[in-house]
């Protein structure tokens, strides 16, 4: 199955607010340190996924590469952390990823369908506000970084949406995605009081 | 802190009876499939170390470096499994991995040192495992990907050696490693029945 064109699997309900952009600009070095745990994490939802399919040849073909891209990713971040002078430290998650987790049915196959579409829309939602650092960041380098992420970023949130393509009908695909990425928006709408990648 | 020499950090108390080694050569599909577990449980050890310890700035920095190459490690095999026509499935674990876990102490920092320690002593073991697949192996073309496999694996219970010494005094290190290689060895005195990496 061919990965669809971009255009079809962009798949954002609403449009990030400038309200974040503001806020993640002003904030530059607690957004660099939130994305170092968003590599991480996403690394983490990648190899949880092969840990749960273990038996699902493709997925787990196509979510090894994913988490090591992820955890390359994780270290160039983090190179970017100690440039700065910012030292590694935990930061409170932003209510972003639990409330997508709570969407997520408990059943099979279920489960896996929403699993799936809930890191495409992660991803995608990362994938666009990267895409706007790289465009709005001061630091002209740290921008360049940003810009750079996104090339490789871009495919992620494609090979979670054909993953689940692949495994479920179409339609049935489309529907829970559409209900999936308006609460997606829904939450985002309100912008969190502390700087995220997904305040 | 420089590394260690081998001789120093070749810390397995017993080593691998003739027993798993008939077993493994009689088995080698399974050995393989459980392989391809035993290289993703790797890099989920890693990665969970890395969530619990965020600020770790060298333990991040280094079981990155391992994370990656485990899940490379696990591309690798999962093509030889390919290649001989084995599926992805899931496998029932042995013993090993459970039992090592009950020695891992609650509170910290001894949970830090015990996890460290742990990671250390599954690594030597498979270490040392595929070592002797690579020299016994009837497949040649099979034998030398063990081999290949070993070079890049020998680092990796040096990298955990490494930590626990840089985090704790090593006299501390020293007698907990006993004490736990001491069990590890107990724990592989009787054959699993079921061909295992670690069986």
């Amino acid at each position: 199955m061919p990965v669809a064109p971009r255009t079809q699997i962009n798949i954002l309900q609403q449009p990030t607010s400038a309200a974040w952009l503001s806020q993640a600009i002003a904030n530059l070095d607690i957004i660099l340190l939130d994305h170092s745990h968003c590599e991480r994490k996403a690394a983490a939802c990648a190899l949880n996924l092969m840990f749960r399919y273990p038996a699902h040849q493709d997925l787990v073909t196509k979510l090894t590469a994913i988490a090591i891209e992820e955890l390359e990713h994780f270290e160039q971040v983090n190179r970017w952390l100690a440039r700065r002078g910012v030292p590694l430290a935990p930061l409170n998650a932003p209510p972003y990823g639990s409330s997508l987790k709570q969407l997520v049915r408990r059943q099979e196959p279920e489960r896996l369908l929403d699993s799936l579409l809930m890191a495409a829309l992660i991803e995608a939602r990362s994938h666009e506000r990267l895409g706007l650092l790289g465009e709005h960041c001061p630091d002209p380098e740290l921008a360049a970084f940003y810009r750079g992420l996104m090339a490789s970023e871009a495919r992620h949130y494609g090979v979670y949406w054909v993953l689940a393509d692949q495994y479920f009908e179409r339609s049935v695909v489309q529907e829970r995605l559409e209900e999936m990425a308006t609460v997606e928006s829904e939450i985002l709408a309100t912008l969190h009081p502390e700087p995220r990648i997904h305040s």
